[in-house]
């Protein structure tokens, strides 16, 4: 069977298992909507560390432990692990992920990490090059300030339309039918195919709206997805992109109808769902590597265990940009890696 | 047949072939001891750009044009592209590779990205998940020095110890039978199988000296990849690492000693090789994403596709650091990863 589907898309022969999940947040998460769904909260942003990039690094340790023990496994039982955050040269994840002595993938798609984590990790188990893999993303409000816009002590105001840096990181531990069968409990779904991002760049040079930088991205591989699969989008349950934000949900819905499609009724963002904007003061929603990674660990994964949704397409997204790039005057280049994410019958592991 | 070797490596089945590669250097590249054999050099080391940034991207694109060019294909015939760089969020690759429209996969192993990327090259084609792709990665003396160390114009000096950051890129199409049937040319060689880095962290602070953080992890690799294959050392004509450059060469050779292998006569270095170090100034040798990639594509590719060579093991070695962690105070944690290149008869393809 060719796995090869349109112009970047694979389906699966073996889809892979997702064995299991963790997230890990801070402080302002977990006073969100979504606070009790999260496996571990802080009290204190910084984990005990002694600066921010380190507190990062934490949050990734943390949430890689948590997801292989939950599985059943230890460490050592991992091949390969993929990991990036937004920080440059990835140190969030070099520094965190060190003492696992796990071989390292590291990847970098801005906030869309966490889809391109999971689609090589799915290749990885799928092309029977690795029984048990890990894809883990981190991001952190403060790290991320510090890099990307203004020292926290500067108190800058923010407009309306820029996204909140989600403090947290999720860890999934994917498998094929041989680690379903020795794991703790029951494997969480399936990835059953990807659709691979492409750079979209709609010439967008204000780094405070993310949201519009990135929705022609999400355009792209949603409708790149469907039509590979020759799907029509009530094919899923939901199509839930990474951190678009209010703004950025606004012009998806414009851009995929101006392709033929009506997602209008489908489409959900991680970045709206983990924050009450309004009260929360959030802008226009969360963002970050850890947005769509703590929520697809913390609410949807429950819900495609349960059967309450039958497959969605995850879509995280990202910005290209580098504080470089925008000082001299770049564009914001977006990108977004698609993931199908199926329920799994109990007898088809 | 297991394709998984040991705790770290992949054995392909069906070993994935390089159609072709292209190099693209700077002045300094084109004045030393492989400046003939370089695809391009330019006599501008802006490339026609505004700034060192553009420039970097502009290496990419020309590199990635050329072997596309090489190989008989185009663009859209491409399925797959694994690209990064050094600099913060992987800027040169997006802003480079962004007309080309390939699906993407962003990559950080500082410099032994170009090692990751043909890994997971390797794995997207024997896999099936792919006919033909594309790795690609970049550095540049310029935007290294002011990302890493110090603006150009301070014209700081550099201890003996230090290495010199290669101006060039390095593209390579990888393809499965099929794509070697109708591509130009015949391939110049098969990738057999990989073993992937793991993080490794001696602790050493000196970012001026990044062969040594490097080695163990250069070490690690090469001794996990002996074990991992049960092989003796000489069934490599060549170990090549990426850029330990003089001082890292001799720790190297030593650790992998204490480890019960000779490497001594075998061990070769893309950062040596590249530069005349006496003449050209360069210190312990070049170094950079681009260096292992330019060296591999304009030296060793074509040895090995004559014979001259039977097989390698190119072990390109990064040290993740950033210019934030090195302030924090933090330890040179290097990675390396191997990738077993060997000569492929004309009648295997």
């Amino acid at each position: 069977m060719d796995q090869q589907v349109g112009k970047g898309s694979l389906c699966y022969a073996e889809a892979p298992f997702i064995l299991s999940c963790a997230s890990v947040v801070g402080t302002r998460e977990s006073e969100g909507p979504l606070g009790d769904a999260f496996d571990m909260v802080t009290e204190d942003d910084k984990f005990g560390q002694d600066n921010w990039e380190a507190a990062e690094s934490s949050l990734q340790k943390d949430a890689l432990t948590l997801a292989i023990g939950k599985s059943g496994y230890t460490a050592k039982d991992i091949r390969y692990l993929f990991a990036g955050d937004l920080l440059g040269q990835d140190i969030a994840s070099s520094f965190g992920l060190k003492n696992f002595e796990i071989p390292l993938f590291g990847i970098y798609g801005a906030c869309s990490t966490c889809g391109e984590g999971l689609s090589l990790a799915s290749i990885a188990v799928a092309g029977g090059f690795a029984d048990r893999v890990a894809s883990v993303t981190s991001s952190h409000f403060a790290s991320a300030e510090k890099q990307f816009r203004f020292p926290l002590q500067y108190a800058n105001q923010r407009p309306c339309c820029a996204t909140w840096t989600v403090t947290g990181s999720g860890a999934f531990i994917l498998g094929n039918k041989d680690a379903v069968k020795k794991q703790k409990g029951s494997p969480l779904a399936q990835i059953t195919g990807i659709t691979t991002g492409k750079i979209v760049d709609f010439g967008i040079k204000d780094s405070m709206n993310m949201g519009a930088a990135m929705a022609p991205a999400a355009c792209n591989t949603i409708v790149r997805n469907l039509q590979d699969f020759n799907r029509n989008p009530n094919y899923y349950d939901r199509i839930v992109t990474g951190d678009l934000g209010k703004v950025g949900q606004e012009i998806l819905i414009k851009l995929v109808g101006e392709q033929g499609y009506d997602i209008s009724g489908l489409h959900e963002d991680c970045g709206i769902r983990i924050f009450d904007n309004e009260k929360q003061g959030t802008g226009s929603g969360g963002s970050g590597c850890g947005c769509a990674a703590t929520t697809l660990a913390a609410y949807y994964l429950p819900r495609i265990q349960s059967g309450e949704l039958k497959r969605i397409l995850f879509v995280p997204t990202g910005a290209l940009l580098s504080p470089v790039s925008f000082n001299e005057g770049q564009s914001v280049p977006g990108i977004a890696h698609g993931v199908v994410i199926e329920h799994c019958d109990e007898g088809e592991a």
